[in-house]
C-alpha cells in the first residue's frame, strides 16, 4: 500500500520534495494533496504536479483524512505551529530543517508528537543519502580507525536572499546551512554531546543574524571537531573525517553528497534525474528521506533510529550554543 | 662578496639548512663553519658538506671573525640563550621557528639584537617560497576581492616523536607545526592583531603538550580565520583564502608549497633537487629565506620585511594565547 502523502507550502523546496517523490515507485510513495496560503498557488502547485487534491489552507489538509503522512515546507519560524496543527490533527510528520528556531520549540514540537502518537522526523535529508550509510558503515566497522577529527563546513554568498539574512525569516548561516556542518560530526560522533563548544562568528550588522560562524567542538576521548559555515562567502563545502587508520573526504555538495572519498579512491553514488528542473542541487536525494519515512510508518514507529527525537534536540542544543556565543538571538528566544 | 654562513648545531634541519644553502651560487653563499656540542658531530658534518671549520662550541662560532650570519638550528627551548650568544658576539642571526617558547623571551631576542645593531629574522621560510611571493601579489592587487575567510592546517602523527611530545624539548604541536598555519594567516592579514582568538584543543594526558589545537581567530571588518594542527593525526595540510572574487589553495605540504591553485587554475612552483638526501620534505626550499637573508645584509637592513620582527612578536603573542585557552604552560612561562 503507497504511503500517502500531503505537501504543507507549495514553495521552492516543496516543489523539489515532490519531484523526488516521484522518483521512487507510485506503488510505494503517492501524493495526495498539497496546501498554501494561497488557494491560487496551491492550485498552481498541484497541476504542475499533477496532484488531485488543492487547498488554500494548511487546516484542510490537516483534517483530510486520505493523508498518511504531511511534508512541512514552511520556512523554519513557522515550524513550530505547523507542526502542531498537524501533530495535534494526528497526522504523522516530516519536517524541514532546522525543526525549530530554540531548544524550546523543538521540546514542544516533539512532545506534542509523543503526546498525540504520531510519526515525527526533522528532514535532514543528508543523513539517509547512499554516501551516508557508507560512511556510518565504515565508520561502525572501525576502518578508519579511531577518528580524532571532523571538519565540515558550507558556505554560499546568500546575503542578496531575504529568507537568509532577515532576522524575522529565521535569517543566519547557523541555521540554514551550518545545520548540515552540526548534523554531520553528530553523526560520525554518534549522538554523543560534546565536551565543550568554542564558536566565534560574523554577526550581519544591519539585521543582527550571523553571517560566518566558526565553531570548535570537543568530544570525549579527545576527540574534536570544526565546522565553519557562511552565507557571505563561497567555501568548499567539503567534509572530511580523519581517523588513525584514514580519512574519508565528502566532496561539495557535503549536504546532498553524491560522492565518497575513502584514502584517496573516490566512488560515485548518483541522484536519480528530475522530472521537473529543480531549485536546488541533488534534489532528487530527498528520497531517501522519504522512503525512510515510509519504512518507519509501516514498522509503526514514531521516529526514525537515523534521525531521532534525540538527534534533533541535541542539534538544536549545539545550535544554541553557538548563537548564544556568537550572539545571534531570536524574537522566539525571548517568548 | 658571498655571504658566510656559520651553521649552529649539525642536527637534521641544519642538515638540510646546508644542502638547501648550496643550490644557491656559491658566490653568493658560502659555508664557512658548523659548530655543535660535540666536536666529532661537528666534523662528521663538516666533512659530510665539505665545510672547512668545525668548532665543538657554540661559542667558538661566536668568535669566529669570519662569519657574517649564523643559522641557529637548536631545538626552540635553546633559542633565547643561543640567539643571546650570537647576537651579543655581533653576529646577525637567522634562528629556526618558534623564534623562542613565549613572547618574554622573543622580546629579549628581539631587544639584543637591536642593542647589538644585528639582522635577526624568525627562519619563517614558508614566506620566501615563489608560492607566497604570489599569495602576497594576488591580495596587493585584490584579485581575490575581500578575503572573508581563511583556513589552513597541518597535523601528522609526531607523538611517536620525542621532540614533539616532551615538554622540556619544547613539544607541542602548536609551537612545532601549528606556527605555520599561524604564520600564513598573519601573511594573509597583513600583521594585523586579530580582535579575538577562541581556542580549543587536546592536551597529551602524560606529557602536558598540545596533541591537537583548533583556533578561530576574528578581524577587524568582518574577516576570520581557523587553524587546526595536530601531533596526533593525518590532516590534509593545505591552506586556502576565500575572498568575494576568489579562493586560492594552497595544495600540501602548505607549510613548504610548490604549487598553488588560483580559482581551480593550478600552477607548479618546484624547488630545486638537493645533492644530498634531506631529512625534511621540500627542504631546498630553504634556500628562498636563505637570499633574503643576503639580499637584507647587503642592504645594511636589520630586519627583514617579510618576516620582521613585528611578525615574529605578532605570532608568539598568538602562540602565547592560544596555548593560555588550551592549557599549556611551559616552564619558560613561569621565570
Amino acid at each position: 500500500m503507497a504511503t500517502r502523502w500531503g505537501i504543507c507550502s507549495a514553495g521552492k523546496i516543496s516543489h523539489d520534495f515532490t519531484v523526488a517523490l516521484k522518483t521512487l515507485p507510485p506503488e510505494d510513495h503517492q501524493v495526495v494533496a498539497v496546501a498554501a496560503r494561497k488557494l491560487e498557488d496551491a492550485q498552481e502547485f498541484a497541476k504542475k504536479h499533477s496532484i488531485s487534491k488543492a487547498y488554500g489552507s494548511y487546516e484542510e489538509l490537516a483534517r483530510d483524512p486520505d493523508i498518511d503522512v504531511v511534508y512541512i515546507g514552511v520556512i523554519h519560524p513557522y515550524h513550530l505551529n505547523t507542526c502542531l496543527l498537524f501533530t495535534n490533527a494526528k497526522k504523522n510528520v516530516l519536517c524541514e530543517k532546522p525543526l525549530a528556531m530554540n531548544t524550546k520549540e523543538v521540546q514542544q514540537i516533539l512532545a506534542s508528537a509523543k503526546k498525540n502518537d504520531v510519526f515525527l522526523m526533522e528532514a535532514v535529508w543528508t543523513r539517509f543519502f547512499p554516501v551516508s550509510v557508507e560512511i556510518r558503515r565504515l565508520l561502525a566497522e572501525g576502518e578508519l580507525g579511531e577518528v580524532k577529527m571532523v571538519r565540515s563546513e558550507f558556505g554560499v554568498p546568500l546575503m542578496h536572499v531575504p529568507r537568509a539574512v532577515q532576522k524575522e525569516l529565521g535569517g543566519g548561516a547557523l541555521l540554514d546551512i551550518g545545520i548540515y556542518c552540526l548534523q554531520f560530526i553528530s553523526m560520525v560522533y554518534n549522538g554523543e554531546k560534546p565536551e565543550s563548544i568554542q564558536a566565534s562568528g560574523v554577526v550581519h550588522v544591519e539585521t543582527g543574524v550571523d553571517e560566518t560562524v566558526v565553531a570548535i567542538l570537543k568530544y570525549s576521548k579527545n576527540r574534536m571537531a570544526v565546522i565553519t559555515c557562511s552565507s557571505g562567502v563561497q567555501l568548499p563545502n567539503d567534509a572530511i573525517i580523519m581517523g588513525t587508520k584514514g580519512t574519508v573526504r565528502i566532496p561539495a555538495p557535503m549536504w546532498c553528497p553524491t560522492s565518497l572519498v575513502v584514502n584517496d579512491k573516490e566512488t560515485e553514488y548518483p541522484v536519480p534525474e528530475p522530472y521537473l528542473p529543480l531549485n536546488f542541487i541533488n534534489s532528487t536525494g530527498m528520497r531517501y528521506e522519504a522512503e525512510e519515512v515510509r519504512q518507519c510508518l509501516l514498522k509503526g514507529l514514531k521516529e526514525s533510529t537515523v534521525m531521532s527525537h534525540a538527534d534533533s534536540l541535541l542539534l538544536v542544543e549545539l545550535e544554541d550554543e553557538i548563537r548564544r556565543q556568537v550572539g545571534v538571538v531570536y524574537s522566539q528566544d525571548c517568548q
